[in-house]
């Protein structure tokens, strides 16, 4: 029973064993999104307003928030990202780099617990991330690749979840603020994708004891219909055990599929949520913020 | 690794450990279906064969047989239900009554392996049936609740199914021709529903090494929004390892969300079948029979 909790100045969000699952809005994003690319570099935040305040409306939990922009200043654009959207939405946030100097500069401004995306389990970037996590008292997502790169085996990746937990240790860092993304590749390319993560979701829960997270598109990458692999996908992730995910709230399909499963879970105490969602079709993204509300405390 | 092969005069379906989801067809039940009922009294099938085939159509790999009309000579109407519907297609069906006189006159007629639909634990029911089975080298489903009634505690049913599964082998009938019910409850009155059968398919499938099927809609009794429960529901219990359902191949959500299971399962190879069905959405129906054909061997 592992409670990773995050907080912005006002709320928290807690991804935890027997709790409802957390969605984490993947939205704000500008990999593959040439025009918010442009327009974050050239700081025009408005696509980042509308895709903030849309995901929250429609379940999400948490805001993933990265800058990614070749040929940019991407600290001081996460930076100023993050303080935007902190600005506009309550729900805390996943400062979201693969350049160490971005996170710093995403958490110098972060108000609350953020968690840091991610860290790998790379000897040189956990020296670099894992001081900064240490240091900020955020959470933080550990990916389970390392110099060898991405094995196709899931026991491999497991070690490589083990080897960050432990690092984390030697920084202060609990396994309840780690949230391990065990990778998901595409099933069109890897008939065993989906039973790799299922399998290692549940050694991840019942032998690490950490939270689990993923970016669950990635499962149905080249095949028609990809919402509803994602929806099939989460369903069944959740019934394996994991805790969160950063997806597409937007989806209907895919916020559907989590919730139901939430039901199916038993996190989803007398079904309040789904026959709040449900009954009024009309009125769904006010059950959905509700909801917020419950989960937050607010 | 178990496989429960059924068939008709012409064809096989196969329920296997590592094989596509089969999917039972449920329509052909009058239980709550008032006109169905009249007319099947009256000796009027037009509805039951046009259930039959647009449930073939949509997917279904098998179809289950059921006349349980009230006050009406229920052996004979099975029979010649059954009669019919092998004239019509040629998918193996489940003759299903709770009536032992009613599943012998519906044996009598069928060709090919049938599905006997069902025996429970209880002794004097197991008696009669098993014989039956045994006689006609049918397969058949096993109930987890005995005398005592429908445990509340999954490991109960668990040792009712081992029950049964021992009883059989009195009789010659092996577990590959036993396809365990582990008892779906409504997850609105029970929130531990879903937890409970998802972790007695994972024990059915190591421990006795069983095929399972339910009767999936069951979860979602007074619910709103029940075919995103029922899809999510068999997303999750092929997840954990359940090999068929009876349930309704005309809800879209359903069989979507099988198919998408299958795929994540590892159980649709070079996902095969999610990409025939998904690349024409008007060429639906076809898909899938060509993938019945495949899976049967025609």
């Amino acid at each position: 029973m592992t409670d990773t909790v995050l907080a912005s100045t006002t709320h928290e969000t807690v991804i935890g064993f027997d709790r409802p699952f957390v969605i984490i809005g993947e939205r704000i994003n500008p990999t593959g999104r040439k025009l918010l690319a442009e327009e974050m570099k050239k700081g025009d935040f408005s696509r980042v307003e509308t895709d903030a305040v849309a995901q929250v409306a429609a379940g999400a939990h948490m805001l993933d928030v990265n800058a990614g922009i070749p040929l940019a200043d991407e600290p001081a654009i996460l930076a100023k990202t993050v303080e935007l959207v902190q600005r506009l939405v309550d729900v805390p946030l996943s400062i979201d780099s693969s350049i160490v100097e971005a996170l710093e500069a995403g958490l110098s401004v972060y108000q609350g617990k953020a968690l840091v995306n991610s860290v790998t389990g790379e000897d040189e970037q956990m020296e670099r991330v894992l001081p900064l996590v240490a240091k900020h008292g955020a959470a933080v997502v550990a990916i389970t690749n390392d110099e060898t790169g991405i094995s196709t085996d899931p026991d491999v990746r497991f070690e490589v979840a083990r080897k960050i937990v432990n690092r984390a240790a030697d920084h202060g860092i609990p396994n309840s603020d780690i949230v391990v993304d065990p990778l998901v590749m595409p099933i069109g390319a890897m008939g065993t994708a989906g039973q790799q993560v299922f399998h290692l979701v549940r050694r991840l829960r019942t032998e690490l004891q950490v939270n689990t997270t993923c970016g669950a598109s990635n499962v149905s990458f080249g095949l028609p219909n990809r919402s509803a692999i994602n929806g099939a996908f989460l369903a069944m992730a959740i019934g394996a055990g994991m805790t969160s995910a950063i997806t597409n709230p937007l989806e209907p399909e895919i916020t559907r599929s989590i919730m139901a499963a939430d039901v199916l879970a038993g996190h989803d105490q007398d079904c309040a949520n789904w026959i709040k969602a449900n009954r009024q079709p009309a009125a769904q993204g006010e059950g959905r913020r509700r909801e917020n509300r419950r989960r937050t405390g607010r």
